[in-house]
């Protein structure tokens, strides 16, 4: 994605007329702000760390409104009617105005039913997408996600109808989410990326770690095998030999932490093959698709392909195409290129 | 156990002229010391805080024997000629002294023929008992609690023999021991309570959380029945539930802290139940005993109890019991206490 900053290219600025829709993805540590026209495609972007986490000023005095301006205050300007949506954690309690989780099963349609709306300081709707609750013993929770699934659905309608998807989203919380006929049917979250960071970080397994140069693929895919083959007693007996085949010299400083990242990663896939035995399928017999950062779902296709499953694919702009999609079938943008076109000359 | 000054009671003073052995259990974060009689009765304690990785100065410039004098020069300058016996991490490559590991299955004897001397600036011979490590696909080490197992067993040797008994110590890196005709036969480690610190410090499972004043015995049962009934996506996946279910109004902030808790130790036996079940035998059909601080293993008897154990008992002292017994076994102090006033008198 592109990083730019608050002055639009000649190139940009030729486009800026046909401007159609502002989309934000405003997540916990950042936001990143999409400018679509009239056809869905995407004319500019803004990327900030102001995530609600980390806004410029207290929600209080008004930080939301200030992180918003500063992020697409530029385009408002030059186009003020433009419809404005979001997605992700500024939908949470902690966020700008809470959106209530839509219950898993969950449609888009039920996703447009439960948008919540936020008046800004400038005067502009801000349309907020919920995010989806699935209930029960271990209840489950996505903010964000939702969007970007149905963005990867809007390319692969196809194979959301019938025998059902599965699409995984790694990272800090990573999520499975299984899909059927076009609905979130229900879902996992496993904190691989966050439980990495606190063992590597604040653990004695970090202490005997080096950083590598490059990731070290063998000492990845060992980790994952380990995971499968030997991890029947679980992730708190398996991390322990990230030290002890260092001490026996198995295990260089500098391949321990893909060592670790391929336990953690395996114990994920081993969990999820559980997790889906319950449903009667299993890794190797599901269409599957990945979205999120490139490097990482390389990482999990390589650990995927470790449980029988080679067919893992990248969708790509997942998040942008969600966003587009929500806010079409929300009728903050016309349905089809002629109308959007129509709609906005007549305003 | 009594945290002592430096300086003996008048009680104390009376016995130190029958003072036979001076023992150190000389971990990562703490040094205790035992003076003991030549029946092998606890004379005076001493405990610090300068473990190997907390030396009062640094280890090249003499920390490990400022340590080592301000802990028991005292009871040295009373009894200069006293045998002196250590285990634990002060046989690690970062200890005073390596003492290399032994293989397991490791008998009382193979310890004895492994123990490492080190001469200490004030010309006593420090006696390091070594760990022991099982080697294999994952490796698994101890120091310290080698001892504390022969300290159990030394007070039930005829579990010890025949059927095999199995022997949990709870703590920052939790070992369950399988001890088999008086040998440590085999062993796995779980990383329960770092793990624990880990994710409370350090995730966003923390932010959720505030420390209860007592603690909440139902919402630990809760979680180590979620682990036992609904753990089979895994612990990455399981420990979500603790932030999801405050987010349902489940759990309290107050009652976070006891779940999590529940949900590791109810992985954790999970995962020694599947570890056992590979050995053809269960958590409900073996003799088993924990070594431990007690509130912790009053934890561990509650959690146990749902996995269908309901003896497991308390070892108390295992320590003490464990350098003394092999602090006999070297022949570091008469076997018999006839022998051992004997060889008093004699020095």
């Amino acid at each position: 994605m592109t990083q730019t900053g608050s002055t639009l290219s000649p190139a940009q600025t030729q486009h800026a007329g046909s401007a159609a829709l502002i989309a934000l993805d405003w997540g916990t540590t950042s936001l990143r702000a999409y400018l679509f026209d009239a056809n869905g495609a995407v004319l500019d972007t803004r990327a900030s760390t102001a995530g609600i986490m980390n806004l410029p000023r207290p929600a209080a005095e008004g930080g939301f409104d200030a992180a918003f301006d500063s992020a697409v205050g530029g385009w408002l300007d030059r186009a003020p009617g433009l419809p404005v949506i979001a997605a992700g954690m500024v939908g949470s309690a902690q966020g700008w105005k809470e959106a209530p989780y839509v219950n898993a099963p969950a449609s888009a349609e039920a996703l447009v039913d439960g948008i919540v709306r936020v008046q800004t300081a400038r005067g502009v709707t801000l349309h907020i997408v919920p995010g989806v609750l699935q209930n029960g013993e271990l209840p489950n929770v996505m903010r964000g996600e939702e969007t970007q699934i149905f963005g990867a659905l809007a390319c692969a309608q196809a194979s959301a109808a019938g025998s059902g998807a599965l699409i995984g989203l790694p990272g800090t919380h990573a999520k499975w989410v299984m899909v059927r006929d076009a609905r979130i049917e229900r879902f996992d979250t496993f904190m691989t990326g966050e439980v990495f960071a606190a063992l590597s970080e604040h653990t004695i397994l970090g202490r005997t770690m080096t950083t590598p140069d490059r990731p070290d693929t063998g000492a990845f895919l060992r980790g994952v095998r380990v995971a499968r083959d030997e991890g029947k007693a679980g992730m708190l007996a398996t991390i322990f030999s990230t030290r002890t085949l260092g001490l026996t010299g198995q295990l260089t400083r500098e391949q321990q932490p893909d060592y670790l990242s391929g336990l953690l990663i395996g114990h994920e896939l081993s969990g999820l093959e559980a997790s889906l035995a319950q449903q009667q399928t299993t890794l190797a017999g599901t269409a599957l698709k990945l979205i999120g950062n490139e490097a990482l779902c390389e990482r999990y296709r390589l650990a995927l392909a470790q449980f029988g499953c080679q067919q893992a694919e990248l969708v790509k702009e997942a998040t942008e195409r969600g966003l587009w999609r929500i806010a079409t079938q929300a009728g903050l943008v016309g349905e089809t290129p002629g109308a959007a076109q129509a709609a906005q000359k007549a305003s």
